[in-house]
């Protein structure tokens, strides 16, 4: 029975998924969150990448103290100087460089032999030794790679000073059998390798990502890479509650242990959708809405005759809240605080101020108030993660079977703009022609979702954005009974997003400091 | 090397997760999309659960000549005979017949002992022999069954007569090794075994549903049985989509073949979450939006030099088209016909006019129109599926940051009915309370989803809701670039179902010789 480490990459690889780019703040409310799951590592970015990934990390770094933080770097001088310096005054700094050892890696990318394959991966340990105790190798396409290759790298990386090394099926290609052969070679044959931690790092490309990671443990490795919600580029990586819960549930089969409180899963998957926009589809293993859900009547017969006959596990093992009607209009701030306590969230008195006067707002909009509701309202209230430049002052929209006509006037940095009247094919549509001339730059609009949370029409709707301004994508979402006020807040919330990176990217070009240099 | 035989159940095991339901016309038009994908059975109800599944059964077994037919029925004559009868006319017709066989379910669901059991399974299988060739038999929970027990029960459903056998991980419990030995233990120790096809049939709870169906394969099972997208009960079922493609790209280590056509993977994926308006999440292997796309700049590059760096299949290989502008409002009627048809959708006559008509109205109020926007007119359209009793005659909006007001007129069966005035905490909800007033019943809205297109705030925004009349669940749908008036459309469309539902209802008291007899 081994403790097997869970290291989350939902910061690194997660957030390279298309739509699920996240401010620095936003990060480290989650980083925070990862640690209260009880994660070992937590890679934090890829501090050459950019400014925000850079700041991003050593944010962290210096701010959570429970699990080791990584930063990514390529097996090159000037990435891991930056990585390094990023991680510099963390409890625990692990640095993780990566080098690709497949021939279709090294011959189409890299362009290099498999001498220098080796060299360069030996040297970028080295050298990442000199400056963090803690270093990880990833072989990037390990699992196309040529065996008796990749078991060199990985013998010259231990010599280098390697103490973890992860063998990542990149592509998602992998299967079972073929990742326990793989780390079953490794550990039989390459020198040294008593010393160190495996790792496994799976995509699931062909839904195979759970299945090899537990391969990779039977073999023999120690540490699993995944993220929550198994986000991550194209098919996304191995899902952090998927494979915990595994290990959790059949233990009687696989005998090892994580240090994640299962407890934590739901409220760090609900998190993260919240802070990207991104839900899991109701069938998602462990976090999807209908995870727990019973429709058809013989199912439900039997959970009400004995709950094991169709549930492995009790939804509160993952921290799944019961939904219910909780608080009226009536409710005190006492009662709200309690039962924000209750969904798990301590608010400042600041915080819980603010949540209380939006509160006081809806209920005289709605008879009853969800726990929902409450998670809306404190998101949408206490979610100041950029300075607000522009407000909403005016909005006045006529529509229906009929052009629509926005009346919008905002503030601008504390004074009222002009009214801006525009037409367009929708209220929002129009709303947001509107704002656009009192801009002082042109968005252009990526996706828009509008969730209305369960409890019938009077809902909150939640609308989530996506827009484009000067080549980068921002987020942005806001929440209303009314979609189309709550359109146009989260319109602004991205475009003050928006004006802030544009201000700062003045800023960090000011500083030549903070621009990575050459290595 | 062996063919294994694809076992779809979208339209049974699939449509019993929570918000899946469909109604026959929409459940006809999958089949006909199962046919297209080379399925080798299409389950298509559990007859005996309601008129609509009979029906659906019915209609399908007569209408789609392809793939056999199968229809659900529990161990019982009444279920038998009712999945019979709904299979009549079937140009291949399966019966498939299930019993629990797990201590748990046994005990706590069933009440009985395993030697009723073990009767009960052949008493069933010997029935359906007599009414129908083809019988297949599930031993429900058979992943937690004691493995003696369980190859006697298969041993006495052989004798019986059935000739497919499936061993279900019912609660998604099983992990690959533990379903290896189950059925290399059925294969070597039960009598008769070698003369029928076994069959596996896997759920998602752990993540680990196409792993253990591969793991099945690889023992020797020779039929797999999955749903599009993975949806169903829960976690869902294993995914069709992940499955077949693990072992068309891993058809070197797995050795077997389907007879699927992996072309129509993406257009069946996209019509089931049109059809149920679930979406799979966007890192959802094979058929999620982004299982083909790349966002960080190292893998865009790769992916630039050389596609096999980062893909280990092509989007064109699971039909994924390419997105592009291609119509606009000069277009002709010719035009539009190609681009379906390069699209996949052959039109009637009928449907391209009314298709035209559509998208000359939306060429009107958009610069260019994208494949999304031709597919959700054709879907918006031509998807006539109910008797249209309500139709939206007037509808007249004021909101913003104020209480909303709808104005909203019907034409109820051709007449017009009164204005209804209405005001609420948003435009939507004071349009449905508007229309509430002029209905005979009242529905209650219990989910609400707003989709816009890619392509700016020009793009057409699809609404899906779902509704509650009279305790029975109904999904509406609808289009417009104005997100007020596709609720509206959506919310009718809702309506216009529930109207026709409860009057067939009536219809079906009126005919004693459709209902469920006692067996």
């Amino acid at each position: 029975m081994a403790r097997i480490d869970i290291f989350d990459t939902t910061l690194r690889d997660g957030e390279q998924s298309p739509g699920a780019s996240m401010t620095p703040p936003e990060k480290l409310r989650l980083a925070h969150q990862l640690e209260a799951l009880g994660v070992d590592i937590i890679e934090a970015g890829f501090p050459i990448t950019s400014e925000d990934d850079f700041k991003s990390v050593q944010t962290i770094a210096r701010e959570v103290r429970g699990p080791a933080i990584a930063g990514l770097a390529r097996a090159v001088h000037k990435d891991i100087e930056r990585a390094a310096a990023a991680l510099e005054g963390a409890h625990r700094a692990r640095l993780h460089t990566f080098l690709a050892t497949s021939p279709i890696h090294l011959q189409h990318k890299l362009k290099i032999s498999e001498a220098e394959c080796l060299d360069r991966a030996a040297e970028a340990v080295r050298f990442a030794r000199t400056l963090v105790d803690e270093v990880e190798f990833s072989a990037e396409d390990a699992l196309r790679s040529d065996l008796p290759f990749l078991a060199r790298v990985v013998e010259v990386v231990i010599q280098a000073g390697a103490k973890i090394v992860n063998i990542p099926d990149t592509v998602g290609y992998a299967y079972p059998e073929q990742i326990r052969r793989t780390m079953r070679t490794l550990i039989e044959t390459v020198p040294g390798i008593d010393g160190i931690v495996l790792s496994t790092h799976c995509h699931n490309d062909l839904g195979l990502a759970v299945a090899n990671s537990l391969a990779a443990i039977e073999a023999g490795a120690r540490q699993v890479e995944c993220t929550i919600n198994g986000i991550g580029e194209r098919a996304g990586n191995t899902a952090l509650e998927e494979i915990v819960m595994a290990l959790v549930v059949r233990q009687d089969a696989f005998g090892h242990t994580t240090g994640v409180n299962t407890r934590e899963i739901h409220r760090s998957s609900q998190l993260l959708s919240f802070l990207t926009g991104i839900n899991p589809q109701p069938n998602k293993a462990i976090v999807g809405k209908n995870a727990f859900a019973h429709e058809a009547g013989i199912h439900q017969d039997g959970v009400l005759k004995e709950r094991t006959t169709y549930e492995i596990m009790t939804p509160e093992l993952v921290g799944v809240p019961e939904s219910q009607l909780v608080l009226g209009k009536h409710s005190g701030r006492h009662a709200l605080d309690r039962r924000y306590r209750e969904l798990g969230y301590e608010l400042t008195a600041e915080n819980l101020n603010q949540a209380y006067k939006l509160f006081k707002l809806l209920a005289d909009q709605k008879k009853s108030i969800l726990d929902e509701d409450l998670i809306s309202i404190l998101h949408h209230g206490t979610m100041e993660d950029v300075p607000t430049r522009f407000k909403l002052h005016t909005l006045d929209i006529s529509c229906g079977k009929r052009p629509a006509e926005a009346r919008v006037k905002l503030v601008d940095n504390g004074e009222e703009t002009d009214l801006s009247v525009s037409v367009g094919d929708g209220p929002i549509a129009a709303a947001f022609d509107a704002i656009n001339v009192l801009l002082p730059f042109r968005p252009t609009l990526d996706d828009l979702q509008i969730q209305a949370n369960p409890g019938g029409v009077e809902a909150v709707g939640e609308v989530r954005l996506r827009l484009k301004v000067e080549g980068k994508t921002f987020t942005g979402r806001g929440a209303s009974p009314d979609v189309v006020v709550g359109a146009v807040r989260a319109y602004l919330h991205a475009i003050n997003k928006a004006t802030h990176a544009l201000s700062l990217e003045g800023q960090a070009l000011a500083r030549p400091d903070l621009i990575p240099g050459n290595g």
